[in-house]
């Protein structure tokens, strides 16, 4: 029998654990499930007689180590910070280990000791990082070894709400953790390179230089840049590409109307908004325009804004609520980016029926025989309910099966890896097609070098 | 005798030395100026046989604490961060105790080790902060006596160039630390108060949210507003006041050409570009614009940030040269700031005939009598040379003035102090009228309460 332990059992646990459940007999496994919350854990591998859910304090070595060592696998969906220190337990009980989190330099460094002790430590083996590095590496690695040489790759995903739950005029919902919507694109500069100059958009113009994709049979999307696409040059093989771009994904339209809470300055998380334990919705916005006796919040925001009378964007705003004099019921003061969550959430709650959708588009340019080739690749996975979401399954289902791939000896590859090796995605790919997640490729004549300006 | 220590002979020291020597033998003082540079140092006292200047490491106690020992006072002009080190050697050898700088916590912690001591230790005593405290303190003491009651508080100062000087299309040279010019702003959101409702300005609106003052005899300036407004209210003691609003001023037409470098990310100072080393201007501003192959830079620009044709902003961004393809002649990739700290130092240099400008304006409405009344008062100070310049003048002097009282027993205060009480005020406003640094009060009938639509 294999052992496998489950370190967290949140929502993107859930469709791994049904992966485990439904195969620990066929497979012969045993899983235990370990969260803060016993009964979170209990129930999500409720009715298995092959696994059991606890509670145990996973930051305490001496509560976790035992377990460690009796497991044959472990998956930490554990915050990224606490990856490291599992990991030294995994090398010292030799027992492998898969995170969907982005890997660390401090994770980097342990490869050797992982070598040794003869293990493999899995990373960035969810949906974004994960099913994006498998998709796209097996098409680069296809293109190079048919001899092509890469000149544009572009990759896409965005989490977002399923057509037949997508009911509002923004087109969005909080599929995802809110906050992590509410700050994104904030810090450094986004930053990529095109035909082999280096550009970069401050987060005050991130969402007005978006691309627009459509996707057959699912429309239009639009896509913001990433905070850093360089990195993926090396990630991938591709030092000398003159253009790689990374980014998310919203509806069309989403962007320019978020702009606005950029442009106001209600997405800014670093301080607290004096008195807005009180502030009304409409006095939260209002804290950002001018102050005038006279004219109303509503006129005061388009001028400063320039939003003309037939924009759309405004009746995004309005369905907001943003205008309405109904307090938060805060119980202290709060930054302007938890102000402005709060409200977004009365908006943006999924219905107990929605579904979420993870849409991911790779577009690669390369050049063989003195030609340039275009490949586009999209996947598109709707949710089942609000378990097994989109979400859930894209992250959960693919470290479940690489669980199960080194487990029953299909990986052999030790050290800590990113899932970049046909060894790896290949089968992992294969075994996700059969769960509706899969890529539908397509040749693009001629091939779109970049957007001139009679096509913008 | 009476012995005085001057720690930093840079160049707002000039003002103040020449003042110590000039009256050092009236007044009978000793004057050591210490200074990193020993040629400085002394250059700055020659001539004068009641001072010295040489080197020494300021930093190091053993070398600092025989000085502080000597003296009957030491005016510290170190980085404000080294303040409290000499502050808490001042109070062990019962030594006063001057800087211009910003009070720390760390400083006003030591309040009652220096009331045992027996000494003064005054701070923000140069000219924003300095002189803005005294001369608005001043007025606004003179309205609580009268029975006034404060309703806004505005209060601008502006370090620019003087009129004869000035032969650019900015209306602006580096007459202080360019770096500082260039990351303004950054940080945090401004926040004030506008009849009692809190305000905030993100980074990316702080330059087009201008307020146009117009002082006789100097013209327009406009206004855009410092980071923390709201702190001022404590230190004056205005903690109920409805509006209170402080800023910087520039020439009317910089901050909207300014605010083109913000849109851009041209003055971001978080991330090293990539590759900038060997950039020309005109690459430099192309980084963080959308890529084309067919057009220029310019309109790449232009249609980036809305310029209109006729937009006077253009001829500014012209004049600097950022279209032109001349490397800047890096060692080493640098940030955007740095980068276009570079290309302004070009062209934004002071001539060596050039002379500086300091301008400051307070707004006083207050009610009284139930009658709103409100009082404007400026100062306008013009450099001598690039030597003893406004504002070397402007903070050298009040240093030196309150310097002289101290020692001379004109103020008697003890303890650590701000320059916001009548004892200290009005002697050292007193003097620096004696050297054309002076105010203009006028009232305004009837007030401006606030910006009304049709006055916008």
């Amino acid at each position: 029998m294999k052992n496998i332990l489950v370190i967290g059992a949140g929502l993107s646990a859930s469709s791994m654990l049904r992966y485990f459940t439904q195969n620990a007999e066929k497979e012969d496994w045993y899983i235990k499930v370990v969260d803060q919350n016993a009964d979170l854990a209990k129930a999500k591998v409720a009715g298995c007689d092959r696994a059991e859910g606890f509670s145990i304090d996973a930051l305490n070595p001496a509560e976790r180590q035992p377990l460690i060592e009796w497991a044959h696998l472990v998956i930490s969906m554990l915050p990224a910070r606490f990856h490291t220190e599992v990991a030294e337990d995994c090398i010292k009980y030799k027992t492998n280990l898969i995170t969907p989190s982005y890997i660390s330099k401090e994770m980097v460094a342990l490869n050797e000791a992982a070598e040794e002790a003869g293990i493999l430590i899995m990373n960035e083996i969810g949906v974004d990082p994960g099913i994006d590095h498998m998709s796209a590496k097996k098409i680069l690695d296809e293109i190079e070894e048919k001899g092509g040489k890469m000149h544009i790759f572009e990759s896409f995903t965005g989490g977002l709400i399923a057509p037949e739950s997508d009911d509002n005029p923004w087109n969005y919902k909080f599929t995802w953790n809110p906050r992590n919507v509410v700050l994104a694109g904030q810090g450094s500069a986004a930053k990529f390179i095109q035909e082999g100059q280096y550009k970069y958009i401050p987060y005050n113009k991130l969402f007005r230089r978006t691309e627009i994709i459509n996707i057959e049979g699912y429309g239009e999307f639009e896509g913001y840049a990433n905070r850093d696409s360089l990195k993926y040059r090396s990630k991938y093989g591709l030092d000398d590409i003159p253009t790689i771009y990374r980014g998310t994904f919203r509806r069309k339209g989403f962007s320019k109307a978020w702009d606005c809470f950029v442009q106001l300055g209600a997405t800014d998380d670093t301080y607290i908004l004096e008195g807005s334990k009180d502030m009304t919705k409409r006095d939260f916005i209002n804290a950002f325009l001018p102050y005038n006796l006279h004219d109303s919040v509503e006129l005061k925001l388009r001028y400063y804004l320039k939003i003309d009378m037939d924009d759309i964007v405004w009746d995004k705003l309005v369905w907001l609520g943003i205008f309405e004099k109904e307090k938060m019921g805060f119980t202290e003061d709060v930054t302007p980016a938890y102000f402005l969550q709060k409200i977004l959430e009365e908006k943006w709650a999924l219905g107990s029926d929605d579904k979420d959708m993870i849409v991911m588009w790779h577009k690669f340019v390369y050049k063989m025989d003195g030609e340039f080739k275009e490949i586009n690749s999209h996947m598109v996975s709707i949710g089942e309910d609000r378990t097994y979401t989109a979400m859930s399954n894209t992250v959960g289902l693919p470290c479940a099966i690489c669980a199960k791939m080194i487990l029953n000896g299909t990986i052999q590859m030790k050290g800590v890896q990113l899932p970049i090796h046909k060894e790896i995605y290949d089968p992992i790919l294969d075994e996700l097609e059969t769960y509706d997640i899969k890529f539908t490729e397509k040749e693009i004549n001629p091939p779109v070098m970049y957007l001139e300006p009679a096509r913008l």
